[in-house]
């Protein structure tokens, strides 16, 4: 890895699985921000071993947002920018190469230390940063704190680890407050509405500190679940992608809504996108896919998009105090 | 089908079916332009049945563009607006509902005779009025022309039907000119470039008769194949939807393009759309996919997107004046 390039896309590891393992053909999967990459770890793998290759150009978004189409086609899956989600695999043909950065976090830890007010801090990341969390800890130590490290559910490759679908690794997790390495908003939140404990923001690409407040994410939820509450009928959408379907799930809110007097149908795709809701005229979605696509894509659905728990909301059967990020849970 | 409904959706012969068959959930898929029928359509199936409904939400632009992810969680599928594609089905448990038209075709067939020039009369139309022909040559007869009609290959369930991407019933079809049957500019264009034909455009929906003019197409795909020239990279594309899988070719196509000194790459996707090609940086894209892709949405992409046969074009394997439409063509 050389200095100009913050991400390990681990060129030569895969370079020996290859020489070792002698696929005949191979394929790349690639995040969206690194799909840029894809043409030329392509021609750099292909020049150093002859194997040939396809690229998926599917857009990802996620360990759960595996190209299953792309198994059939070859011998082995390179998948980047992911940990491996669950215990199992879905193929043994997938491997995992988990993009980790190499970018310093020592200097915004340093930095976040005297915002810190509790002793007992539980530390969060992404897989990205993870192999960093000995260094954090060590810092938080020197200066007399706490570092608690929670394990997470079966979904959760390593301990600390955060998805933009499962908090798990903060469950139960007897500290004061909470520390999150990492860029963006959504994983902090989360954890935040999860926990209802105090969470600070530590960025090392930005090296900004900031602590996270949920108001604002609150009431936009709320103005969705109450533009919801006339709605007589609801589009669920269960999504295909194999680390997103909870088809079962999706029977049930629609059990829910019918004992309610409601009409639901249920949707079933792969992407799902405000263009392709245009042809479904519901009163309302409730989304059982990726947890991020209500908030995220917020306003920008020809219907309101709710999630489970904010669907339970809008028919009476949870409390509106009992909002919370939908999350993908595992074992 | 009531008089109100242009299109015959043969609900009671679904019920029937489900009667019959008893499955325990049955899946709905439909064309974009029918789409927002699925929520009463499967109400009105719920409610005769009882049975258990999931309505495919994924894009849906052919009988190749098969909802293979939801087959794994029904009995049976109905796919609406197509006729079954090739001799075999991908599964066993696809029912196509072909949603003919009951619109009228004989007075806009009268208004196309006086322009029809030749004796011998090729016909052609889409499946929506494919049980229309016979009244057709009717028409034709009483004028004292011929009528043809072509049989077509494997990827064509009636005789003198047309897809986008296959006009096999035009082969080696003895005819003076085409009549086409239907509305849309595509299909007849298709023909016409691969026939070298007049064709003749018969709109049942506009009541208008209209001939072809490929000129202004052919202009198009000269100005897509000269801004390819120059192109030293290749974004080759496959779609892994069922009917539009063609590896084979693009595999060929990447071997041609290595041939002559340049890079080619594979990428494969379910749905091709310009915004996610934004994420790969190449000279010029070759769909293998959908045929209407490359025509559809020119201009759109971030590149020049080519068919197969312009790109051969463009790396001097074929010469200008034969430019075609491409097609998916069965046995």
């Amino acid at each position: 890895m050389s200095s100009s390039e913050p991400f390990d896309f681990r060129i030569e590891h895969i370079i020996d699985i290859i020489k070792d393992a002698q696929p005949a053909i191979i394929g790349l999967q690639f995040p969206e921000g690194f799909k840029r990459r894809a043409p030329a770890i392509a021609s750099q793998i292909s020049e150093a071993t002859g194997v040939d290759i396809l690229i998926s150009a599917n857009p990802c978004y996620g360990a759960c947002d595996l190209d299953v189409a792309i198994l059939d086609n070859v011998d082995i899956l390179f998948h980047f920018g992911h940990a491996q989600l669950d215990d199992n695999k879905y193929s043994e043909k997938v491997i995992f190469i988990e993009t980790r950065s190499d970018t310093d976090v020592k200097e915004v830890v340093r930095k976040a230390v005297p915002e810190i007010k509790g002793k007992r801090v539980g530390v969060l990341t992404t897989v990205q940063h993870i192999q960093k969390l000995p260094d954090v800890c060590e810092i938080l130590a020197s200066e007399g704190k706490e570092c608690l490290i929670g394990r997470g559910d079966s979904k959760i490759a390593y301990a600390g680890q955060v998805l933009g679908c499962n908090f798990s690794v903060a469950d139960g997790l007897d500290c004061d407050e909470f520390l999150y390495i990492g860029s963006g908003e959504f994983h902090p939140l989360g954890v935040s509405l999860a926990t209802g404990k105090r969470v600070l923001v530590a960025d090392p690409f930005s090296n900004e500190v900031r602590e996270v407040d949920p108001r604002r994410i609150l009431k936009q939820r709320s103005a969705v679940i109450a533009n919801s509450l006339d709605a007589e009928t609801f589009g669920i959408l269960v999504s295909t992608k194999p680390g997103q379907d909870r088809m079962a799930l999706a029977r049930q809110l629609k059990e829910l809504a019918e004992k309610r007097g409601k009409t639901a149908y249920i949707l079933t795709m792969d992407l799902i996108t405000p263009d392709q809701m245009l042809q479904f005229k519901v009163d309302a979605f409730v989304s059982t896919a990726c947890p991020r696509l209500a908030v995220d894509e917020v306003g920008r659905f020809s219907a309101p998009m709710l999630t489970p728990q904010e669907f339970e909301i809008v028919i009476g059967e949870r409390e509106w105090e009992e909002i919370t990020f939908d999350e993908i849970r595992g074992e």
